[in-house]
């Protein structure tokens, strides 16, 4: 069960982050760490002046660091100007995600019409439909399923058991995570008197670069016009985006939350997890919402963070307080009423 | 990446709709689209009369109208009751989802006990258990997994990817989505000096016809009754309903809402996104639940709306506000002690 | 489409959760069902006394019940303790799952580096990766993708299309319901002036014994160290754990919750549905959190309750209290206000 070892100099550390060494350059580091957990070997950072008091104590070999704190640490130091983002690009070098063979499993299953680059990697399992386009350094994992008109930009990575139904195309660099559904119909019907009439959803989805879309987070076809995801955008896991939905670049959403049809998102915003937006909405870029917030109005003005909802509260005083929330009307109207008598008394006093 | 076309000329639209056709009976569209978007050659409505100022303004080649509006229409018009049931009807005649050929496909495997009706697809990939009933018509999509003493019924069609276990029964004209987990166990643990003791769970699914599934959504076995959902049905995206719920017919749920265990849900209510609804509930056939909502009380009178949850704020004065809020039993009793102070007043005074 | 029949005489049943018969020890019993639904050969139980009336007109052959009600019971009585465990653990002889022959479906792919226990079974279409192992008695279900460096546990089953990303290890008896992603990409992303900058992930996931994991779940692989499932913690359907959580022994979280990056929660704690949990949170053992709450801070003593939201509303009321949460604020100051009035009066009267 033992993984790749990446090793690594500070020299090369130091090169990769365009930091500044101050140390042996010859050190070896094979394994990022937290500060507490850190041991010989391995690579830490601070970022957050909170943890100030773990750097004294840590066993790194070295550690990524402000240069206002390197005098603190016990170890060698990488100076750079954002520790954070220097550990982020770290990272990627010691990516679990090892080099794959190109090629077609014979397990596979591919439509002759469809085109394959000699680069990309179809994975046992995977079905691929008629006139799909899988280009250059692409990776289709285990069981995936493409459907037909479907285009996997260079280098995208599904994970296993991603689908992507007809007509949706994706951009360079995504990762859709394992158990994502591209493309699935809108929830669209329309009422009549022997029930409800489907509509079918004739767009597709059109999915911009360098996307994540997390484990099972749905994202629906269009139901005349596309679903778009701007590039840069990052999905977590079990969101749903219905159909529609356009997302700005560089939008981040967190887990669990749900998009209703038609809404705009700008760029650049942050939705924490477990939101909800309605439909028909236009969020401005920059927005922020916190966890759990319905938001059921737009927003025009770029910047703004909204909330809704109430705070956590021990159950048997939380109780008191929501029978109070259904008298709030009337409550209001009693403190109205009681200005109001006392200002008589005011005047006649 | 080409898809296929469709052609119809206006009288063909009109006799599809029963609508009647102001303008050339030989005129041809090929798509549907938005009054905004659509070119030449293609279809538009007007449903919400919100937007007649884009129907002056549209390029299409003729609209579905309702009478009142067809003066103010630019182009042909197909006179209707319901412009958007109309357009409804149309969607189908212009589905991607293409014909395909019957039969078994080579890298499925289907246990011998399992009956496959000849007009029946199995797609690649697909795994049928024992004792399985595939009826005429059903599609069953890629990477499918049907267990043991399954019904699905005529012309009913999973997407690729769907999970249903053992002893599920799908009604007619079904559509599962992808990913969707039919009869997964229910919830069910007994508490017990050595921890959690798993309750089997003994019922299955029954699914009646016309229900629509949506990709990720989670439809739980029962404990010792079945799960039941009745015909036409529409459920979203990522629901969750729990073991033993009873969904009454042309109810519609939207996404990211959990259903808890042994709630009966009307007929013909609707649930919108990211609603919960408790376990042990009864709610009244046409009741309305708006997104977001806790539903923790049964409703037995039909046909009301309900919500919870508080409107979306800027998160500065949310802020202020939930701190009130936990004040509000105490704010409550500052009100009706300031009543009792002034009515002392009065009298006194 | 009949399913299998057990059997057991009273006596048997009496032996198995050790209760006292009152009755024929050479009745027969064929199924579990509830009072109201049960019929002849079949055992029911009383375990909560609202259901007494049900009871004496039930039709079923025999009940569990505790020693005070058997002297209601229409029919033979099997006294327990605890006639809900009882049932429980009943349940488990009735079960649907079927045993099946140990051995490698032919359609399945096993990477040759990779070790599969004799007694295990790999179903059709199961994709297994470099390194990993799989002990006696595990079952992976059709269309699985378990990718390198995993470990499923002895009697530990994957029901069909879960995917396991690398550096997984699941422990013993622990059940993962269809369409479960363990080990996706924790939600990390580095803010810098080229976009997001990606985070790899590089921990695993850690699972302990008797671990129920729901359809869909979503469990992340941690940053830098792991994310950690304790021993019997059950998890329902659609959940989402983000990396790094921890989460306590014998703790159950239901449907649709959200738990945020780096929280731990402790021993047997519940928390119900459609919650959602912060961020680098702490709770303590035995935290209960109630359906659709936000937890937001962390609970430091163990056995509380904790809620948050407002309860459900006719839909027109609601709106006229939403209107005055957002007074709430100003409310508060009103009556502070009124208070010093009513004081100056009070002191110049």
């Amino acid at each position: 069960m033992e993984r790749r070892v990446q090793q690594f100099t500070l020299s090369d550390v130091a090169a990769l982050v365009e930091g500044e060494l101050q140390g042996n350059p010859d050190k070896v580091i094979n394994a990022l760490a937290t500060l507490e957990s850190a041991k010989d070997c391995q690579l830490s950072f601070l970022s957050n002046s909170r943890y100030i008091h773990q750097l004294a104590t840590t066993k790194a070999t070295a550690v990524l660091v402000k240069r206002d704190f390197a005098v603190d640490a016990p170890c060698d130091c990488i100076i750079v100007d954002d520790p954070y983002l220097a550990y982020a690009k770290l990272s990627c070098c010691f990516d679990w995600r090892e080099p794959l063979t190109a090629g077609v499993a014979p397990s596979a299953t591919v439509d002759k019409t469809a085109y394959i680059h000699p680069s990309a990697i179809v994975s046992d399992g995977v079905r691929i439909g008629k006139n799909t386009h899988v280009a250059a350094g692409a990776y289709l994992g285990p069981n995936c399923v493409v459907a037909n008109d479907c285009l996997i930009g260079e280098n995208t990575r599904l994970e296993a058991s991603v689908t992507l139904y007809s007509n949706v195309q994706l951009g360079e660099r995504n990762i859709i995570h394992a158990g994502a559904v591209i493309g699935a119909d809108g929830f669209g019907f329309a009422p009549s008197k022997q029930g409800w009439q489907k509509i079918c959803q004739l767009g597709g989805v059109r999915i911009g670069d360098d996307v994540e879309v997390g484990a099972g987070t749905t994202i629906d076809r269009g139901a005349l016009d596309h679903t778009v995801i701007g590039n840069g955008v990052k999905l977590d896991n079990l969101i749903q985006i219905a159909h529609n939905v356009q997302i700005g670049e560089e939008t981040a959403i967190a887990g669990c939350t749900a998009v209703a049809g038609s809404t705009r998102i700008g760029r650049r915003c942050t939705i924490a997890g477990q939101s909800g937006i309605t439909g028909h909405l236009s969020l401005a870029d920059n927005t922020h919402v916190t966890a759990m917030t319905l938001v059921s109005k737009s927003i025009s003005s770029p910047g703004q963070t909204v909330s809704s909802g109430t705070g956590q509260e021990a159950h048997r005083q939380w109780k008191r307080n929501v029978v109070r929330f259904r008298q709030l009307d009337e409550m209001a109207k009693r403190i109205q009423a009681l200005e109001h008598k006392l200002e008589q008394f005011s005047t006649e006093g």
